[in-house]
């Protein structure tokens, strides 16, 4: 095999640079002789914006500090690749930057955009007689890749949103004793697929009531129903804990932040969460006083609270693609098997792209209770592992090392503080 | 001596529990016959609403996930002592409650209010010829208790706004190959003191810039300066993190959150926090996109990220409380005092209340940089061993395992997951 070229795509998250560094030692162990990578993605890539990852990373300290670090290294785009008619210049230049470089494989790790790319590609190289070979990575806090059992990311931002829900939960609890209840509303990504969303679930344990009533983007939020129950809670406990989608969506279809921004005079485009329209809802409707709390970017990037789990096979796909391409595959990205969740054991397959690219994996409604208000133990079990053990940071001065394109070879610039 | 009660009030912070514990191991090595707790602050006591913390915690196990576990476990309430004169009865219930338990020493956890509620009963006790004692235990993630080097809970919530801080502007920099410049918006909490806000500087490192601009309630906000900063930054830099105090006013004293909220023609209360009116301010001033973070109270209740010097401080300063009782001492906060900051070396004093209570103290202004957007050297060698060290959660099933009033006593209601 010739060398190799790898990009980063879409979101970041705290798992991805584990796959980075699971690619660079594939990279490593394979005996490719440059490691590439493409800066900004595919994007960065078409502009010959290239860098050497062995002279980023000649030793280990680096890349340790580098598994650790949230977001993404190389920079990241959102740029889908159009269809090849019409645009032929475009995978033209592709072809080219790989050949110039004598790059026979380009690895990507991305959501469902990026194996779009990866798709593309592949087709094209088949189409056109091409030799190399493209492998997809998947990485995605939505959790929404169809084959694969679950996606590197995922359980990084699930353990992350686990645990502050179940802090918010003991803060909200903390003023048990006051007249009126306290209620605090949690806001969580995930604008199509309920997955994050259920993850707060994943705080309910014995010393943990977990969130009182859940909302999930797979079903039609109904607002009587809605105040109905917040009434009942309210008038039974002196806390409670509310945890929704920001997709969550009225039988219509139209998301509850865009109604709610129909209503604002003013343009202020951020100012309608679904988690402040449910407030005003409960302040409206019920006359309760209530706290909205958004998990924002902080749970896609909160590496210091990554999960053990999530970070190894972050790791271990993108070791795999390296492996996968080294067997002359191409058109395929490492999907993560589950052999069984208890004690967890899982394996890795190269899947065809087609059937993965552009499908969207959305949380069965089997999974969610009758009520519609929160998960069965079917979906408890099957997050569980993943959010297992963790990877705790390097720290220097009190605060999580990272590693950046500007000290990446701390060999060079000195050791990192 | 004879027993003793403790109590919790104010806001929750991830330290306050481990004083609480503090508390509990002092009684325990001085042989106080019973330590009791107030359930929600001195409120739940004039009702007669308390614990015995032996048999809640009768074992290590216990104890050690206390200590771990955010949030106030005995509840908190808001409630000011009023002054006594015109008040007597509540002193008055207040001595009966403590006389009816042969309570001799009420110990009370809490900032500003809370010491005005130690300097009150102890004030009325020597007018009174009252025997029992009064000690503060100091807790403040506002760092804002005068006399203290710094307060319990600040080093944690320091700790996380600087790590929180750093992952973002590590996620805002994956995006360095858009068109036009990402830009997010850190509000952080600290309505009157810039502490909690200057702390996110703490994330300046060799391998991170820390936050472009800062902004602390010490100074007068000035929209046009605050612009053109904006502006020259964006068309230098791809990514521009500015953290901002919850509490940024303008020269009138106005909060930017209340100027704003008098623009909403809909009554939404929460809809005008100031990292939203920043952003807003950059959208219709600039014409940048723009995306605002709330740290809300994810600062104050992330324990699983807490800071070592902060929880064992903490511990410390409720040991310390129950010594300073049995030593026969009333009217007093303890208070940490810093020997040297590096390496770091602190002790312990039991100092009046009077000149303690009802006092603010704020970040001193010759710590802001004379640009009025950053911080000096002065604060940071401050600040970091105050977020130094970790003091990790005990985990079950992926999330930190608490302890919680219903499952106090381990033993007895077996052991949590």
């Amino acid at each position: 095999m010739g060398n190799i070229v790898v990009g980063q795509s879409g979101g970041p998250t705290a798992a991805i640079n584990s796959s980075l560094t699971g690619v660079i030692k594939g990279g490593l162990y394979f005996n490719v002789p440059k490691i590439y990578g493409m800066r900004n993605g595919i994007e960065g890539f078409m502009k010959g914006d290239i860098i050497d990852l062995k002279d980023a990373f000649p030793n280990y300290e680096g890349l340790s500090v580098l598994r650790r670090t949230p977001a993404s290294f190389l920079g990241t785009c959102r740029y889908k690749l159009p269809p090849c008619e019409g645009n032929e210049e475009i995978y033209e230049t592709i072809f080219q930057r790989m050949e110039e470089k004598d790059i026979t494989a380009l690895l990507y790790i991305g959501g469902n955009d990026s194996m779009d790319t990866i798709q593309s590609l592949s087709d094209y190289a088949a189409s056109h007689g091409k030799p190399q070979r493209f492998i997809g990575i998947p990485k995605t806090i939505d959790n929404d890749l169809p084959v694969t059992d679950h996606t590197p990311g995922y359980g990084s931002a699930a353990k992350f949103i686990a645990t502050m829900t179940k802090e918010i939960i003991r803060d909200t609890e903390s003023f048990g004793g006051s007249k009126s209840p306290k209620i605090s509303i949690v806001e969580i990504m995930g604008r199509n697929a309920g997955w994050l969303t259920a993850a707060s679930a994943l705080s309910r344990a014995k010393d943990c009531v977990g969130p009182d009533l859940i909302y999930f983007p797979e079903l039609d939020f109904d607002k009587d129903d809605f105040l109905s129950r917040v009434d009942a809670l309210a008038g039974k406990k002196k806390s409670i804990v509310i945890c929704a989608s920001e997709g969550i969506h009225g039988k219509g279809g139209a998301l509850l932040s865009e109604d709610s921004a129909g209503l604002d005079a003013f343009g202020h485009s951020q100012l309608s969460g679904a988690g402040r329209v449910l407030g005003d809802m409960i302040k409206n409707g019920l006359g309760l006083k209530n706290r909205t709390i958004e998990f924002s970017i902080l749970q896609r990037c909160a590496s210091h609270l990554a999960s053990g789990t999530d970070i190894d096979e972050a790791f271990n796909v993108g070791f795999e693609a390296v492996r996968a391409a080294e067997n002359g595959e191409t058109g395929r990205m490492i999907t993560i098997n589950v052999e069984q969740r208890e004690p967890y054991i899982a394996n890795y397959k190269a899947a065809d792209i087609h059937g993965i690219a552009n499908e969207e994996k959305r949380l069965p409604l089997t999974w969610i209770t009758p009520d519609g208000v929160n998960v069965t133990d079917e979906f408890l079990e099957y997050a569980r592992p993943l959010i297992d053990g963790y990877c705790y940071p390097h720290y220097a001065n009190g605060v999580p090392k990272h590693v950046t394109l500007y000290n990446a070879n701390m060999e060079e610039s000195g050791k990192i503080e």
